[in-house]
């Protein structure tokens, strides 16, 4: 497998280098919006150790995010009165990796609603900043 | 949401009350072969303890899930010279769920081949049974 590359953009949105729609921070893992959405407050949970993927991240590193992307959904499901939940989280360009930092996918879905291909639609800047706010609002209500 | 219906098919798993294509156990976990395969080699993670979805399982216990989904990636990319690893977790029917105990799939993947639409072909019982001793033989080499 290729080495982990400190020059993907997730690496520097923790970095602080690049800006991010951060909903959530722990001492393990960043939430942000996927400023491409596949679903209205599609979230995406990231560990702040560098990893590539599932195959060069630790067993912890991934309960972490794992747990963070529970901590996500619960509160997605208020925030934007969804039916459902969606988890992915894709390994190496054959398992549909885009970008080279592991992260996992939370889409809050609705019934009867398709969600968009990958990448399709680059989402309103006002739009996000909404989403952003009432999902971190769910999460402080608990 | 709607309450644990202990009447599941993986609860009958879990019970011994129906059999599966069992690939690994711990005392929180159990991975088994998806009948219906997207990919070869397609295992299910669940977790012994009862839980609709994620929006009901305890955090440990979706942890735990994820720990296992994670062993169980690494074996594969090996046993099934995959060159990756896709993982999907699906909550409530809005979300993709058909089966309402918590399970994480982890598919192997090839380049270039698209996954199987969802339960679109039971397997041979024979190649199963291939799948899952190529698996067990990879989890136990470590």
């Amino acid at each position: 497998m290729t080495a982990y590359d400190t020059s993907n953009i997730f690496a520097k949105i923790l970095r602080g280098e690049l800006p991010c729609y951060k909903v959530y921070e722990d001492g393990h893992v960043l939430a942000f919006l996927d400023i491409m959405p596949r679903t209205p407050g599609h979230t995406l949970v990231i560990p702040k150790a560098p990893a590539r993927n599932i195959l060069d991240i630790k067993p912890d590193d991934y309960a972490h995010v794992a747990r963070g992307a529970h901590k996500i959904a619960t509160a997605a499901m208020k925030a934007f009165g969804a039916d459902g939940i969606t988890v992915q989280q894709f390994n190496e360009p054959a398992g549909g990796q885009v970008v080279f930092h592991l992260h996992m996918h939370v889409m809050p879905r609705h019934d009867g609603v398709a969600m968009l291909p990958p990448a399709s639609r680059k989402e309103d800047a006002k739009v996000l900043e909404e989403h952003a706010a009432k999902l971190i609002a769910a999460l402080k209500a608990g």
